[in-house]
């Protein structure tokens, strides 16, 4: 059999990220869904799991039922990876179990709820030697790609100048229409952690400064905003970065952006050259020249590098989405499970997911220490 | 089970659109790849099945042999519907057999290679109660749902102007490259039919304009060009339409708009208003308005009608792209398959191969018969 | 003086293209408003110069004062050039009485009510040396400049395919409102001449076409459009252009476009590459290639044509706007008017106001005789 | 005579600065160039005056010969208003003595040196009497304008965030290239000031955060870079703003962004809707809405604030560009010295260029004191 056999923890029906991580796993062509938990109420992740053909037997009430069932397989029958797709103060827990048990785990961001649970989870994976992807789905996009290897490959010279930002404006109804804000998890420090803001979002932005350009953010100055003081977590907010002496760079970043849908963009600076990407319109990296016309990059040709041109497969002018670049991810987990040789790039792993909590902790402190600049 | 078995004729490895399909369904959701004739070479559509996971003995040499093993399947094992993806000429032979066959059929346009044939079609899919999709795949974008639901509802007045285009590049080379010319199927007249320009792109535009304005074109005068005589089919034309005594429009379509990728637009004008979409940015339609400001309207939105909400999962600013917009026909097709009640403009079938072959006909013969008008 | 003593005829309190040929001459810093004819009424004519500082004696109650007066100042005192801003059907016998008598005439478009009055202007222009500006404001642009060079050098090879349009939605209101038709003289066929859409800004498109490729069009068919019969001119048309054997092309234009404001777009395809160009960003030519990124051309830069970069003063990122164009064609006819040598499209002339009036009547004529082919 | 007596301090021959500031009072139609100081190089200004036809009597070698002569004249002949378009650092010196002696001033930005030069200039504008005009061009963009107006009515609500940028690339080439750095005066502290990328561009960013918002900045914390030791003043920087306890926002500004012309971006989020306006493509104002699609606002329309409309004489789709923008700003100062009605926002004055010296002073300081808050 060529596919996987694929669970997932959460994610069954009305969760439109779990939908998302189904997708992208049949456009990467390797996982077969066997079972999983996928539903706190259990009823309902078994009316799920008929509407999907999945057998009933391999769906369980918890992660510890999953566990125990799943381990007294023969191997040629055990699930072999699994997705974490639960509210944030799950997934150490889950993620924990699944690794000390063998599981590869596929694991939605932020991987944990501090760096020091991330780190743990490293160890784990590299003493079982396991695969760990977290999905920093934004990295799947085959422009976002190109940016990352002609950066590599000193397209643009030394950069002198980072840029980015997540833009959204969903939060703003909820905090100004009533009494809504309980009900949205994401707001609630239990359930979500240290913060709303760059915890879900700002922290994407963060993976893409580190990701296109391969640089490491060294400190951190925050400046983040609840808007009013009954809001416990950073709905907005801005962050300094500093790389060295030299270069610094900004992250801005916001829930309460009125009308912005979900606007992620970057730019990187260099002394020979410029990129600029959108998420919006993900099919297109701009780059800019010195005394020279910029140039329009999109998909599908051989003039790509060969990592962009795998990212997407038709040809140029049929556009291909967030699932795809989702898909791209699956892809390259997949082949890091098969022990394929995967290049720099392909999938981000527990590196990124320490990287991560590293930033929205150092961000956070520095807010609360009166917006000192903090190493990460 | 919840998924229909599900076949393919032609589409096989290294055939893009062929994954095109298999993607898309994946997305529906409710198809289930059993078997097929996936290659006119019959080892290397073993080779794809068994990478496929698809049972060898479900791969059939020809559409004969499919037909003959199925048909002795028990109704409950039995492929229920296939996908036909082979080149143009050949659509004809292979839906007709399958439909006189009982099998549903999902069909890569043109249809056939007259609308003679597309008759033909009709005729037995109506008598045997089958389902027959057409992949007019641009139909399926959410915000090209949305258009055709405003329009209906009055929401820019009645039609005074019609423009719409489909430009493409790839010829380009072909043509002016060398002896490259005889490889490409789709300029020879004997695999492709009577036009490549029109027959290949130009009849989405047509599909286009009807699908989006409702309306029917009653008459065209093309002036179509080889650009070279030794170019037997069309490679650029403008079709100029005419709907009734006030109002006309026109196509434009090439297949060497050099440096052009896929870049499909219509714009329709109404007395109160307009809309402008464009293929390459597929999640904005542009709304005009008289002496008011435009508006940019985008996916995942309560105020969408349902049609459009209903095409598009992921919320604002997660661009879906064209895997989606196909996986949206296959949506269609499984709820009709089903006998769920469909909505208006829900997929392409019969009838809009028909149109499209008498467009396809009557702007061929407009432009030899010196540019005249010709009904359709 | 350095700068020419200037005359207009129309173009007082009110008349907004009046005061853009002011701001043009101004921004040319060649010209001196130094009298006029400024209105069919001579109060608001003096009240005018009043308040621009003109002598009142250099305002003129009509044309034939105008000259009769002028022509006996002593030729360093009298008026040198004179633009002509009245409604279309008087620019002929305006620029004939002037250049008879010796003034050089800058003329707004069309430039006559046929083309045998064009021809006319020509002869007599000729003959007396005069220089005759036709101000076709489009090609004043830095960026349709460099397309025209660019085309000029080959770029993008042997032109294969080129669309024009010159989209409007002003009238649509005024047809669809009441009574208004009439006041409207633009509608109005003893004002306007033959025809409303192509008359007024169709030869526009066509105007850009043979200015941007340098080629001449050999035949048109059109199909106009009046919308409701009791409309007399067009108000929207397609037609269809023939350049030889191989090349075809196409200018959409309208004017009950509802919603569109000015918006004239041109794309030339050929064997290499193509440009496209849009009137409403006009410091951005996109010039696409084969199988490679496309480039973003903008004004400022020292690697553009000399042409392009005497047409924009100011640093790239600082957008100069239609003034600017029609400045750099006032530039050109000073350059003329001094003797100086001036380049291959510095300012259209009487040639492009016979082609125009040329490509209107042939369009009209081609539309009342069934849409058949008719030679410009 | 309408128009005022108009002189220039700097601004001859080559100046691109100074040919603008004469546009801009061309198109104001108020303003008659009568003599001034226009070149260091008194021959070269004796030309410059030459080609422009003014008298060169009223050319002067310096500002003292100016003030001397154009004192004893009478006051029916003497220059009424002073353009000032020096190098930074003499600003000051010119602005004092001019206003001193009674004449209006429009001036270059930054106004002086320091904050304390431009209260002092405050102080004698007062208690002169005249009109002092700051020229942040910005601001005479329609469309900012129109921002300025609707947020004043509320339209976007209490404003929740605020992202404003300046981007040029035109140092990168001076600084990489070799020994041109002393060669450019906006990178010598003697000339320039304090700053060069704060001072020279960041300070417009600034100046538009609080003119569009309406609100005053308290603190800034400012990151600023000089990319190498080796030069003085700073060429890149991030400055946090603070305007009260919730509400933060940033500017983010370079003179080595490679690549990027003039790209002046703003973003104002409320708790009802949004703008976002890019000064490359100055005719488009972007409102967004939640809930609802973002509209496209541009100039020419009815449905404009009056203040919007009249800073657009062209209908809609006719780009006006930066020198228009410019023009209302010498528009607004014709307005104030003739004594007419301004309505806020009509043009810069001395207030704006004290917050602006107030910004790059407490910008610099925050930098220089280890990133922390000052107050403006």
């Amino acid at each position: 059999m060529k596919r996987f056999r694929w669970g997932m923890i959460g994610g069954g029906k009305g969760a439109f990220i779990g939908g998302a991580h189904r997708i992208a796993a049949k456009i990467a062509n390797s996982y077969e869904l066997i079972g999983g938990v996928f539903d706190v109420n259990f009823e309902r992740a078994k009316e799920f799991a008929f509407e999907e053909d999945i057998d009933l037997k391999r769906v369980y009430p918890d992660i510890d039922a999953f566990i125990t069932s799943e381990n007294k397989m023969p191997s040629s029958e055990r699930i072999q990876v699994v997705s974490i797709v639960t509210p944030n103060y799950l997934h150490f827990e889950h993620a924990k179990k699944l690794l000390s048990n063998g599981y590869h785990v596929i694991c939605e961001k932020p991987v944990t709820l501090s760096s020091t649970e991330a780190v743990e989870l490293k160890e784990i994976a590299i003493k079982k030697g396991l695969v760990f992807c977290l999905t920093h789905t934004y990295t799947g996009y085959p422009m976002v790609r190109e940016m990352k290897r002609r950066i590599e490959a000193g397209d643009i010279g030394v950069i002198q100048r980072v840029d980015a930002q997540y833009l959204q404006g969903w939060v703003n109804p909820i905090i100004h229409g009533g009494n809504a804000r309980l009900s949205v998890w994401r707001l609630d420090p239990k359930v979500a952690g240290i913060s709303s803001c760059m915890g879900d979002i700002g922290v994407h932005a963060f993976n893409m400064v580190e990701y296109a350009t391969g640089l490491m953010v060294k400190e951190v100055l925050a400046v983040l905003s609840t808007l009013k003081p009954e809001n416990t977590l950073d709905l907005d907010g801005n962050v300094l970065l500093r790389f060295d002496e030299n270069l610094t760079g900004v992250i801005r970043s916001s829930q309460i952006a009125t009308g912005e849908e979900n606007n992620i963009q970057i730019s990187v600076y260099g002394t020979k050259g410029a990129f600029h990407w959108e998420q919006e319109n993900p099919n297109i990296l701009k780059m800019m020249h010195e005394g020279a016309p910029s140039e329009i990059i999109t998909p599908g040709y051989d003039y790509l590098s060969s990592f962009a041109r795998d990212s997407h497969v038709l040809p140029p002018g049929h556009p291909e989405g967030i699932y795809e670049a989702f898909g791209n991810l699956y892809k390259g987990a997949a082949m890091a499970i098969r022990g394929e040789q995967t290049v720099p790039g392909q999938f981000p792993g527990i590196d990124e997911g320490i990287r991560g909590m590293q930033f929205i902790e150092a961000a956070v402190r520095s807010n609360k220490e009166g917006n000192r600049w903090v190493s990460i």
